[in-house]
């Protein structure tokens, strides 16, 4: 008889407390947009992605780290003092490559920092979805899928992913958390939408978003398996894991 | 140009600080098992029911009330110094007509007690699924369907509740929120399944009150309005809306 390690999901930062995370793999999700944007980031080449909480922190970085560019938004706009965006298109490998990104984000950077005593943390998105699959299941390590949401509120697009990578890896793990149940459905729902962005479509974080202007950034996001890296935090930098 | 009252699903109670229930008709939900046996107990004529935190308060109300019993459970027993436990099916018209019911359960009565400046407090459940959505449209107001989780932990049956409240009065209301919307896609997920129960069987409270022996509640608290009353919160007890 095989005994799986489980895999549940977390769909609010406010609620990662009910969570036990000791020897645990916890993917943080910020699908709209860190943590797609740090997957097209490394897999296009840059040396690693430094996740800070605050904008001053952010911009302390650019003077302390070699060859390093400073980027975050506060309501779609690039916050004062850095220089560049929260999106995944502002990092082609012809700018970023070699380079070291600073990023601060208003949810999914948060969250990553509220995680103390994992086995390992590392970041999914649409972005890079197989690969994080492919990973878990190498792994073979007790699972935690931790949603950013916004501002604590539970999102559709962080849970949607959530269910998407449970729903692939079922067979490889124990899941008897509602969350991950719940998670599932919708992504089962969404099988029936032309595409990950229609079904998003109806969404607090599309509406904001799209709101800015960003539809271009909404669609790249959705796009499953462009950057097929797996981002792991060392404790100071996210890198491509091995 | 209508304009719609919004609606919002809090999955939990370690959420509820996110939203605002002022001027809001605040619906609790725990349909395994409070809020059932609340509309149970209403609708077979029980005089009202005082939902109280702990234990100890419980038993205090035996000799201050007139025509009281006492209920509670913990894991699944009688809580010691109590009378009757938490089942709708303990309470038909033959005993609970014309008594007061003092009522303590692990969540449902904790949220209800953490809500204080709503317009008014209602409790829902599948037993008075469309007496509420009726009630819901009459009163024209912002509405927050409550979760009452389990010890924080979102769970399937009480978000698929809200899920079907929150598709069966849509037309009624303006729904930006994600949690709603995340319920009203677990709700048509679980159209496909042949019934509520089966749809809930993959769930924890399922599987630890099954271990309880508890199929029979569970099937009951399943059915949709066999009790159909309004229960609301008057400050102090729970008694049929007029």
């Amino acid at each position: 008889m095989t005994n799986l390690p489980s895999l549940e999901v977390c769909l609010s930062p406010a609620l990662l407390h009910l969570y036990d995370t000791k020897d645990t793999v916890v993917v943080i999700i910020d699908v709209f947009r860190a943590t797609s944007t740090i997957a097209a980031a490394l897999d296009n080449g840059a040396r690693c992605v430094v996740p800070v909480a605050s904008v001053e922190e952010c911009i302390s970085l650019k003077d302390k780290l070699d060859n390093c560019i400073t980027a975050g938004e506060r309501d779609g706009k690039v916050a004062p003092g850095l220089q560049y965006g929260n999106s995944p298109l502002e990092y082609p490998t012809s700018f970023i490559q070699h380079k070291t990104l600073a990023l601060t984000t208003t949810n999914g950077t948060k969250l990553l920092h509220m995680v103390s005593d994992a086995d390992s943390i590392i970041t999914g998105s649409f972005l890079n979805m197989d690969a994080v699959c492919a990973y878990l299941i190498r792994q073979n390590k007790k699972v935690l899928l931790a949603c950013s949401a916004w501002k604590d509120r539970v999102n559709i697009e962080d849970s949607l992913f959530a269910g998407a990578v449970a729903e692939k890896i079922k067979e490889h793990f124990t899941m008897e958390c509602d969350s991950a149940r719940m998670a599932r459905e919708l992504y089962l729902q969404s099988q029936q939408y032309p595409s990950i962005l229609e079904f998003v479509k109806d969404s607090n974080h599309y509406r904001r978003l799209s709101g800015f202007g960003l539809q271009k950034d909404l669609q790249y996001c959705t796009t499953p398996n462009l950057h097929p890296v797996v981002p792991i935090y060392n404790g100071k930098e996210l890198v491509v894991a091995s």
